[in-house]
């Protein structure tokens, strides 16, 4: 048995100093933070990995667009899954809209008068809409036809005229799945199109032979979810077609595990699903996303350079 | 203000009995499980209302199926949005299958090889998928040329061979959405048609026309959410087309609220977001849905019959 | 393995037929609170078994008072131990004083101002220390040589004019602890008594001889936990000197186990305290304490009539 | 209204840059770790300030100790109310012993065949019973005639062999209160004494006292809480008493606030008690606390060095 070791801070250190104390550690949040970045460092370096990167929650709203669009542009993930929230905060800020601080203890009816949509403490302009329509309606012959949610998110992201994740998944093929995406905001800006009249041709099962295409394929697979959700769980169904299951898993989530919901499960109960390797490298981490992604990323940025 | 009240128990009291005690305590979770109550018999008893049911998390590996069965015989639900883990249950139920009882400690390595996919402390066989796999297949062309999710479920409901919530959506016209259906079993089972160069026509945006169309048209609409994702977020979004949005509300969950996710939200955050009327009755109970549920319609059906 | 039975409602069902079902579904919090009921009622059959209850949380304030009453009144503990803040709402109460209805949202300053003070949506009137203060120092010298926090305790039950939790326990001669009694609303009478030069002789660790002694001479015993804190681990720690540590363990809390800490810990973590026997029947309920006491007390009361 | 600004990942960041970006994003929970920073910076510059800090949960066993010691020698806490299984935690350590690195899916009846015993993930060994037998014993007349906690305490302080937590606050002078004492290990070695006809004369109310004075005579007050229980209330009590109520307050926790405890009580609501000023900084931090203190402390150290 390894002893705990006590932290020890000492002046100016880096993030990925700090982490490896935790790691040290070894037990509860700390060490948990610590094996984290352990697993990611594993999976990046692991050059026969593909990894499979679950986002939900409101990670655009949080501060975390920059780091999602960073760990794109240096292709740390192979495979995307999010939800439509996601794509649409995304959207709204590469049109030139921005997320706002502030409080959930706002007044919400005060707020829907000043046309702000609150996300917890963030804000979101509702004017954001009257931009993706615009940008939905000018667009909608490109996307109509689309087969795939994919490529659908794909000709979104090379239309978008300024830096985006969707936009950072098209030029660097990054395949991004959403299988929700009817329900979100683009959703609703695509249903303002069939509300005329329009055919939207997107087909919801298609998608499927994308994801488990790459997943069967696979020599080895891992798995990071950040938010549980649809993502999480799309990527676990795709797991069970990948011929060693994940090798390597990283889950945050603020959920838990005993309602019995996918969000919350821990990533040991994949095992019983074929879905996680009983020999994988695995851990849950407690934690706010917001927390949790800039640290394990300033880590393992410090620690691939 | 009111004092509170506390809680006697009579002998061989009915949950009707013991829910109108917490309704009087009026705080903390009985008094929110007391309001519950109240405003479910509300929504049921105002003619004018729309009821939209949002159903996520293991209901069915959980034992609610027979309840959800009757909530829509007795069409106390005019809308359900569920999952497709949900429907997959629902499907290997009906096909002759069994959850069965297990535990949260169990070595899922070992469950893994005898056959069972662990859902917390509930086991469902894996043998459920060959059983749906045929299901699918034979009655493939049946469901490949449904245009949307909700017409392609009812022809499953239409087509299953027993009691299911499925078959009493199809034969009490209750619509039933799930965006997501492709994250799930039932998705795999399309996947597998799919994969030996079969086509499903069934589009990704089709339902929004329809569940849109409800909310839009309704006088009044309400809103009970038994755990969050993407079913309750998409009536969430449907009732910003609400003309005087949800009017009632009842949420259920476990998620907390500050980590900013939709399913953790707050019913009040929907008041910013035109998805919540400002003057609703509604109440947020954390708590198990599983407890939640069934003493809920226990004291709702002891009201309304 | 056991199949998991789908619970039904049948018309106007007592809370033990209800809860019968849960047991029978077997699984998650329905399964888990049909297990606590069982576990309760074995407690209470099993004359051997001495039962320590623990009290944390804001029971009185939540309208749990009459059941807690109720149960010392028909002996169903042997020994309770609770909080101060428990014992503080209940002398509150007691001396006239009521609990308020009141809400999560409240404007705290305006609350400041009319003297409520807020336990998250019930109020108490900042009054009660009036009345406290008044009563403490009539009644001193009465109190101050008690050489434990339970002679102390007992003493104020006797004192007390009208019905409470400590009268009920010094009637009937249940012992009651409260280690922490100085981090409380009485504590806080008694600092008043102090800081005019008196003197309080009660012991800080004198308790200790008489639950240990409890536990030490039983035969077999069980825990009950709402809540954890202290009056959990101080019960647990008496449990070790058990000769057969706790033989029944029940649960309540919403707190969670991977933090650490004491209150969130699974009870089957204490086996290896040698605080729960490994062959123990134990359940973690993962709820409200004001849901799952009166459920659970319904359901036990009309076993055990 | 501010814009939510994205954090972006530098090479080889500190603690410090990070939690700065954090506190640009300025929403949730990367927001609240930087506004808790900022708010512990501002007590620890602001020298009319007395700073109550809080201490709960496995934060010995969690790897924490050091950092604790470190706070103490640097005098940035004025008064420290913590657990007595903390001081049992640290004791032990001080004694020679060491806590060890475990897994929350251990065989908790092996565990205990071996010895060990389990806080979450963290395993104590039970030797440590006997040196702390050892040294109580040893020190007993030292310690019977301390008339306070405080008191006791710092004589255990001055009596431990090697640096420690309760070394630290007796060499700096720095009043340590664990009201509880009782529970927990020091608490069951107190016990072995008056087991052997030993009397114990420590008074449970007496610091109150001291507490108070403390909180009484401060020109301002600020209060930091790692977990709740008996240490978060018993300073909030002290805060009643305070002139201005705590000007400043971080609080971290991962209790939820809708159960009712003190644990999770927002800080907003000691407003309604008089015992937060509602002018006061302060914030609710969601986070393990393994997690929470040392990137606090980190950033902290780096600011005020």
């Amino acid at each position: 048995m390894k002893p705990v070791n006590h932290i020890k801070i000492k002046d100016a250190m880096t993030v990925n100093e700090l982490v490896k104390q935790m790691d040290s550690s070894g037990v509860l949040g700390a060490g948990r933070l610590g094996k984290a970045v352990n697993i990611c460092e594993a999976m990046a370096k692991d050059k026969q990995c593909k990894v499979f990167l679950g986002l939900a929650g409101p990670l655009v709203p949080g501060g975390m667009r920059e780091i999602i669009i960073d760990i794109i542009e240096k292709k740390l993930a192979d495979v995307i899954v999010t939800t439509g929230a996601t794509l649409t905060h995304d959207l709204g800020e590469a049109l030139g809209y921005r997320h706002y601080q502030g409080s959930a203890d706002a007044d919400d009816e005060e707020l829907h008068k000043k046309g702000f949509d609150r996300v917890y403490e963030s804000y979101m302009p509702n004017k954001i809409y009257e931009g993706m329509e615009d940008f939905i309606s000018q667009n909608f012959d490109s996307l109509k036809g689309k087969k795939s949610i994919r490529e659908f998110l794909w000709e979104i992201g090379r239309l978008t005229p300024s830096r985006s994740i969707l936009k950072a998944c098209f030029e660097n093929k990054i395949p991004i799945f959403c299988p929700a995406i009817s329900d979100s905001g683009i959703g609703l800006m695509i249903w303002g199109q069939l509300a005329k009249g329009k055919e939207m041709e997107t087909r919801a099962f298609e998608d499927l032979k994308e994801i488990i295409d790459i997943a069967w394929t696979s020599k080895k697979a891992g798995v990071i979810y950040f938010g549980g959700g649809v993502p999480k769980n799309y990527i676990q169904q795709a797991m069970q077609l990948a011929p060693k299951s994940a090798s390597y898993g990283v889950q945050v989530t603020m959920d838990r595990p005993e309602p019995g919901g996918s969000s919350g499960a821990e990533l040991k109960e994949g095992i019983s699903w074929g879905k996680m390797n009983p020999k994988a490298r695995f851990v849950d981490l407690i934690c706010d996303a917001t927390i949790a992604l800039p640290i394990i990323y300033a880590a393992l940025k410090e620690r691939i350079k």
